[in-house]
């Protein structure tokens, strides 16, 4: 809850493991992994698609995410994720560092690249909505 | 692949059935639903979270992203969808009616508010990258 | 100040009149207008670039925002606009109507296609920022 | 002109001085300065808003953007600029370093907290296009 924020969306692989801290506290576990992202490029020489830049961004996801997140995903994996953006800033050998990251605030697999089974039972949270007419 | 697209994210409750069309088409095929999303925000007066906005969209996704999206979700699920809005237009009684709507690029569940099998074996698609140093 | 939000940002012309409302009332002032968004595609057959999608949305501006666009901004200006989505709901004539708007939360020209001049004695607000190391 | 880019749009001052390289050369002349942008979060305990995450961006601008940004702004003015995101890479004394960066694709001042005046000769670019019924 916060004004201003800069929102992005990532839709890339999973390409460090997940690491999970304080996974027996449900209030303070979070996971944290990176994502890579590469984009397509159509190249008129050669009349073919080539690999653009690349982004390469840590996330950290909390609480219930986090939970689902460590259950569910490994290096590899093609996930979209969506949050927001900060510099998180650390005092390291008397100096600051400084690392951009995302706090994701959804995600799950990308479909695009993989097929999942629903646990129905396990479906929770905010009410179904109906759409309007 | 273009440019000057207009992205958006959607964190929200498919709300609709997902139709699907051309089925048997693995280049034709797409599905079509729709998804609302609710803002929450801090009510001072009450001291709780409340609804705020509602955001109504169609979505539609196309090829092997349809096929996923079609084997897996049902009316209620929670997803994240990534895209592009344009404006739909058709013709209809000599009158020209228009909607916005979305494509999908990236889509899947929101792990935040259910639990999921990922079948590894059917991964497939973009090479797994490697993390910069 | 919400959660959940939907953000999108908009890269195109101002393609209606900008109209005010609450003129004299600095609390209440907001402005209306809608801008019109064009993807440009490269066509691989006559190797040129070619108009693609179009996205119409309707923008509203409050507060001090509206005040400024609506002394700034005309029919066909470039712009660049920010903010949230929803769905805007009402009745008429017995029936439910509704309509994708955004709410700006930050807008300017784009100065990729015009030049102007600040008014730097009018710059007001959030305090400057130093750079991290 | 890719496809799977991430997009961002950051709403801040600028915090840096805006450097230009290659100023003579309309093709290669790029701008570079970064971004610092604060969330503000509403603070229960002490009922007033507090300044949250910050974040602070490399952004680049090329060719006519830079240009008009270069003659345009100075540290402090405010802001809006939508573009991509990529990690850049570089070789210093044997060693690979990388800085995540926003290639800007549109950009102005916000008008939230500044006033200009538009040079409407200078306009150019785009047809201002017609809204839909």
């Amino acid at each position: 809850m916060a004004w201003n924020e800069t929102k992005a969306t990532l839709t890339g692989r999973i390409c460090t493991d997940v690491r999970v801290y304080n996974a027996d506290d449900e209030e303070r576990v979070f996971a944290v992994f990176s994502v890579a992202t590469n984009e397509r490029k159509f190249d008129k020489e050669t009349n073919a698609w080539v690999r653009g830049r690349e982004l390469f961004m840590k996330v950290k996801c909390f609480r219930r995410l986090a939970g689902s997140v460590a259950a569910t995903f490994v290096k590899g994996d093609p996930v979209v994720v969506t949050g927001k953006l900060y510099t998180n800033k650390w005092e390291k050998d008397g100096q600051t560092r400084s690392e951009l990251e995302m706090e994701a605030s959804a995600m799950g697999p990308d479909l695009t690249f993989c097929k999942i089974v629903l646990l129905r039972d396990e479906r929770s949270g905010m009410p179904i909505e109906t759409v309007a007419a």
